[in-house]
């Protein structure tokens, strides 16, 4: 299949690098057609690895991957061109982080939105699904670093778009327990929730740590 | 141990009666010394249950549980008075949901802000944990209603308090995860939690759930 990473951090390339190795094509995506960091990843992962701007990566893609910083995610999907994005799943991991207040960061999301909310309010054309925005990015493509059954979430408006993303998570990152939390506004329980993702980091001292679902049997 | 519960709600009702039961002799605390939801808890718990303002209650207990609801959890300790709180440790299971947007909440204070921040801020000579405020309450008090372990967690600034909050969460209410967030202010991560526990508990069909979290060994 053929993917956009939308965005060269270290969310962009560990993804990226797990579709390529998939056997997926990937082209990613950044503000400039040679961005070094983007180069660099493609040198590394081989033949089916390229790179562009967000609107070449949003063109080239069947399937878009959200992984620029909540700041500039808007600014990025306005980039990419609505005619890029048309009927196209994306997959949001992004987070409204707000670093200006100083660390830990804040949300620059009231509590009665959502990031995921509003790129899809911006881009209606796109069938948005927020995943994978609760862990590390090591974690999002290797769940099994972890031991035993743990939660990653998605939230989407479309049935059919998060039933494509639940089958790329398990058949393809391979996890196991995915929860399918609801519509598109529950987008603000997982953005939420990295307010104590940051302190239990800080507990823990590895954000190599997940949360697990239990419920009475 | 005397200890007060300040409150009449579901929470209140459920964290009293364990109380009594594990031996203590509890004074619920509410508006009114002659509340109708304290008078009827009184009667059914027994010799060792009592009720009286949030004042009377306050200066009966060595230890202080906040079960009010969030919109209300300064006021109610306002009307406990400064003199009975002086230097006593304050569990607050309290949340900043905010109702007044519709269903479901969202929260009152801001993510560079939560509500046990402005508690321990108003009443320096209270000892403030923040506990309990991630689980139902049936959960809170029964951890073992879901099995395996899961998480229970504190946040406060006095290592003494919380050592002392701990021993009670384990030892009295059977708790076997009791994760140490840090100061007050990892209030934050928990009360922003809630953002997720509302959706999961819409998902999962029941409240009778928590998480636990899971590390690289």
């Amino acid at each position: 299949m053929k993917i956009a990473v939308l965005g060269t951090g270290m969310v962009g390339e560990t993804i990226a690098s797990k579709l390529v190795a998939l056997g997926h094509e990937v082209k990613m995506g950044s503000r400039s057609a040679n961005n070094e960091k983007a180069a660099a990843w493609v040198k590394k992962a081989g033949a089916k690895a390229s790179q562009g701007t967000f609107a070449d990566a949003s063109a080239f893609g069947e399937l878009l991957f959200n992984c620029t910083l909540g700041t500039g995610s808007i600014e990025a999907l306005e980039a990419a061109g609505k005619q890029n994005l048309k009927g196209k799943i994306l997959i949001d991991t992004s987070n409204p982080l707000d670093f200006s207040k100083g660390m830990p960061p804040g949300l620059f999301t009231p509590s009665n939105d959502s990031l995921g909310e509003r790129i899809q309010r911006a881009f209606p054309e796109l069938k948005v699904v927020k995943s994978l925005n609760t862990i590390n990015a090591n974690v999002m493509v290797e769940p099994s670093r972890i031991p035993g059954e743990h939660a990653v979430f998605v939230s989407g408006n479309d049935a059919e778009a998060k039933r494509q993303v639940k089958q790329l998570l398990t058949e393809g990152f391979g996890w196991k327990q995915v929860v399918d939390l609801g519509d598109i506004t529950t987008s603000r329980g997982t953005e939420s929730y990295l307010m104590l993702w940051l302190r239990l980091w800080g507990a823990l001292g590895t954000p190599d740590f997940n949360i697990s679902i239990v419920k009475k049997g």
